[in-house]
């Protein structure tokens, strides 16, 4: 998917919102338990409950992997209905990977050959050439950890570095921004920490954020816009736990629908506001 | 597994050789190809070649992943294989995974619970919640990446930071040594940048350093092992494409074990230098 086409999903929905399917077999309603795949009942059922109002799904592999090959094909299986049925949806695997170009290579292929995912996440630890081969494909995302959401971010991303006087999260946004463009490469930015916000907006004034911590992680969408908004959105905001989770009864579509129905009012009054709608 | 342990394993087999099951279809024996599951009778096959010269193998998840479905049941059945047949054997999930507290359970339950593997690679992006969860776990060990074997591991690892005057990898051996200890935590430093061993062995004398990057790579062993090995060894040198892809026709086992061997011998006579078998 190209950025255009991204900007022009999210101007005709209203919405920068990103639901994240991160499906706990623990955390579903109990009567989907017996269905013969309850991981994909569910997230379809969030799909339909949820697809007008949100641009992108993105999933975590860890809560597919958890269940082995049995989890794999459910991850699969709600890929390919997403596809099908929803064709402009921008699909993220949420992986953080990070490794040489030769398994680099085989994550890629793996997340956009065969998963036919739009966007991969991908931890910058290795360097230049453990990212180098998820560009390679035509129309695809790769989107680099900068600063995420957790509390011992700060452990690393801060540091700052001696030569440059840039923080760690600086120098890799300032350093991979040559690796890509705009139109391959996008940043993590944690809606935790919006103090932030401001450095990867203004080294990267251009590139789509995407935007884990609003909701169950306490991050303001307010203050995400107020930083983060561009001329073209540049924004994709996700919302896991506090979208999917909103109920645990039979009613839990109609719950989800509606936390993403606030996030969604909220966002295109912001879209509004900058005039890009 | 305990250090102990590992180390015994390292004295009665005069060796600190991990085997890397980076196994590719396009890459393994044509005759294979015809089997039910040609991942699994190639690795069943490697292993019984080389069981008695390496302590320990090594898989990276990505050549497993980009089979989906079916390359997670190779996975399961090499790992179930080696657990039956070769107890002793340390296994090494090659994750290279690095993840919020939320997710990184998931996937310490994937490896060290669902998988039954001994160790996971994990990156140090994230910082020290990233960590945590996969320290619960009694016996098993997280290994952080600090000197990767790639040609851009320069990009981000060598920064020197303002403050401490540390490089990164420098700052998240000295940090994440705390998180954890020597009985459950290890380090990867890769073969084939031999002038930082010395700083990562000067601050963290007793653990185990995880070595990629002998072999195909270029790394040399001698110079590993001049700045790696402690008391207990505290070595396990990777090598996947060098031994396992030595011979592509159906003598290929014979010829994996002869490059396993050869390894072995000159690690029998590093181990013998330093007075430690």
């Amino acid at each position: 998917m190209t950025a255009k086409e991204l900007f022009n999903q999210i101007k005709r929905k209203q919405s920068f919102l990103c639901v994240g399917l991160d499906t706990e077999l623990t955390k579903i309603p109990e009567h989907l338990l017996t269905r013969e795949d309850p991981m994909f009942e569910f997230n379809k059922k969030i799909i339909e409950a949820t697809n007008d109002l949100a641009i992108a799904y993105k999933f975590n592999l860890a809560f597919y992997e958890v269940h082995g090959a049995a989890g794999w094909n459910s991850l699969v299986k709600t890929i390919k209905y997403l596809k099908a049925h929803h064709p402009e949806i921008f699909i993220i695997a949420d992986a953080k990977r990070g490794d040489i170009a030769s398994t680099a290579r085989m994550y890629a292929k793996t997340y956009f050959h065969s998963l036919g995912c739009d966007a991969v996440t991908v931890s910058p630890y290795l360097g230049q050439d453990s990212i180098a081969p998820y560009l390679q494909y035509e129309d695809k995302w790769t989107i680099l950890l900068a600063i995420t959401s957790n509390e011992s971010f700060k452990d690393f991303q801060l540091i700052e570095n001696k030569q440059t006087g840039n923080r760690l999260f600086e120098d890799v946004v300032l350093q991979s921004m040559h690796w890509g463009s705009d139109a391959n490469m996008m940043y993590v930015v944690g809606a935790t920490h919006p103090e932030y916000f401001a450095a990867v907006r203004r080294h990267a004034p251009h590139h789509f954020l995407l935007v884990p911590g609003v909701g169950e992680q306490g991050g303001s969408l307010q203050k995400v816009a107020e930083h983060g908004l561009n001329d073209r959105c540049g924004l994709i905001v996700n919302s896991s736990r506090g979208i999917i989770y909103a109920d645990i009864t039979g009613n839990f579509a109609v719950e989800a629908r509606k936390r993403a129905q606030k996030l969604q009012q909220e966002m295109k009054a912001l879209l509004t506001a900058k005039g890009l709608i």
